[in-house]
């Protein structure tokens, strides 16, 4: 919900809202949830036809909070705010703007830390596994209470453009365009092999306590943060990080010690530690699971081509060169199965040294592409 | 020392040796050592003029067991026993071959699980931090007392070839030939990053009581068992997973929970919990800090042609393609700088898909040009 916009360019103070469904609902590993909560956001208004809503499919640690500010004191707006609001890239004057936080996520829609209704105690590890195909027929939910029978355009980045496959696959006319960033038909050997590290470090803390942490004795501290540093490293390129850190130290000296001497760890440590603070560690790793069971040519005997035979939507997909866990080359598996079945499809490969991140970053030739395709 | 070859190849059994140097030994650190022993294998036998010394500098998690076996019915040979033996790439028939394990080790030599005389405990944490420097300078100790002067050749791969480079900065007349294999003049901020996060793995263990775990009490598995993991992707090419194991499922199906579904999951869980089981955590700190401070360029305005200015000896140069960890620009860096001083290099990219790793494979062009360049 959009209030006055306090300064050009931003959609200014938002309200986050929570869409409830209150059936059944039937996830892929064949369990259920008795309902769940959505918390959501939206930016923009919706035309009378219905037919400029966009929806924005969040990544591994993000959230619904895309754009805009909770409160006038807000030391941060969304992740995204420099893409999204008026005269932006995904711009708020003629779009209406959804992004819900995915189901298990830990930002007010139902997930691990949510409380059971059934035991009156936080799910914890008895939340089931869910897959990026439970989320997306969970956002169709939402667009079903939102009265949007078809998506103008869904956008997502790196897990976030997996989800955007996956909705035109699942509701090949229920979207007019798909854009992927950074993304991947599935992801490699290599990358399944930094989440299970991530997620043995979590499920190895003596914190973690088998998932159940919430009374406020212990919690995986040590684990998420490891997780999140080795993340971190993944998203930014070998490049960025000789730009920016170099092989710095932090006092300009050694100290033949274990403190963070160069500049590279303590931005590390900083990084882990914070995000250990905010992100509960079950959601963590439940992302991780869905990222690694991301692969709907899977049951196309590995055909890719077959898996989106039946999609509709005019696709924009864009890499960037430097992005090592979702290299270019993953962007043009999905843009060669899209061509062999004669499929509308734009590709862009964007000169960036900022790694997976890039996605996330201000650069011009991508801002005005993207612009361009949504326009 | 050799005894019989007990098959055609191998140098059979072998004994591990000790060598003992009893004066006070000053470390880069500005700490002391008050002496030190160094463990150490040889495989064929010195001249009579000591002119066919040849030494092999180990990488961060090998040992002074290059080649042969310690028994009859030992199960595994030396690391490097492809490479090492009569008629083979680094040949004893001609070469009496040398290899100590770094002190500050875990397999014999002086190191953190070394009983401190002066206390009657372990080191443990109070074990100086070693740098390469000192290797080498501890190596030329162990040169010393077996009365050679001059290494024919001083050949490692990975941090140890940053030693055969050190070797030829601080004793620039005592090698007449370096070999460089998959190596770097320096780290990268993304090196560092993840030798920061397998530290912080150990660190953060609770069993790693602050270094203090040789009472039999505890001992930071978890945390090894996650630093292990995450070097050993990074020891593989993502080609080389993909080939391995690429997303094949170890019972064929989704089991939607944490257990090790994929196959790549299962193999970096055992490889972890193995490596764990025999190697100290205190070393492996300690041998990630030696690799993060090398930087012979540092002393002298990062110009590492001036570093190398008063080498004598012949270079060869060894990258892989597929090596992430120490890429072939990294090797490049030193071939420049040794060209730039009009230094005898010679370098070979060679092509290979088991990324940092490849160093130990059977790669037909690289074993030749080894063997031809030490002829």
């Amino acid at each position: 919900m959009q209030h006055h916009t306090t300064k050009t360019g931003s959609v200014g103070i938002v309200i986050p809202q929570y869409f409830q469904h209150d059936d059944t609902f039937g996830l892929v590993s064949g369990q259920t949830l008795d309902g769940f909560t959505l918390a959501y956001e939206t930016y923009g208004e919706l035309n009378a036809d219905k037919s400029n809503a966009l929806l924005i499919c969040h990544a591994l640690s993000g959230n619904h909070h895309v754009a805009g500010s909770h409160s006038p004191t807000d030391p941060k707006p969304g992740w995204w705010d420099n893409f999204v609001g008026p005269g932006k890239a995904i711009n708020t004057d003629h779009f209406f703007v959804v992004c819900s936080n995915n189901l298990g996520g830990c930002h007010g829609s139902t997930g691990p830390s949510t409380v059971n209704l059934k035991t009156s105690l936080p799910y914890g590890p008895d939340f089931p596994i869910v897959t990026v195909e439970d989320w997306v027929h969970s956002q169709a939910q939402l667009a079903d209470y939102l009265g949007i029978d078809t998506w103008a355009a869904i956008v997502g980045g790196s897990i976030g453009g997996m989800q955007v496959l996956q909705w035109s696959i699942s509701y090949p006319n229920r979207l007019k365009k798909a854009v992927m960033i950074a993304s991947a038909p599935k992801i490699s050997a290599q990358n399944i092999a930094f989440n299970e590290v991530a997620r043995q470090a979590i499920l190895r803390d003596p914190g973690f306590n088998e998932g159940h942490f919430y009374s406020g004795d212990h919690y995986p501290r040590q684990g998420l943060t490891l997780a999140r540093m080795l993340g971190h490293i993944t998203y930014l390129s070998d490049d960025v990080m000789r730009l920016k850190f170099g092989r710095e130290l932090k006092e300009g000296k050694l100290n033949f010690d274990f403190s963070a001497e160069f500049q590279v760890e303590s931005y590390l440590r900083y990084q882990g530690e914070t995000f250990s603070d905010h992100f509960d560690a079950n959601t963590y790793l439940l992302m991780t699971k869905a990222l690694d069971y991301f692969d709907p040519a899977a049951q196309y005997q590995d055909a890719l081509s077959t898996a989106i035979q039946h999609v509709e939507a005019n696709f924009l997909l864009i890499a960037f060169t430097s992005d090592w866990r979702f290299s270019p080359e993953r962007s043009e598996e999905i843009v060669k199965a899209l061509i062999e079945k004669n499929k509308r499809v734009t590709y862009a490969k964007i000169d960036a040294a900022q790694g997976h991140d890039s996605f996330l970053m201000d650069i011009t030739r991508y801002k005005k592409l993207l612009q361009a395709f949504l326009a």
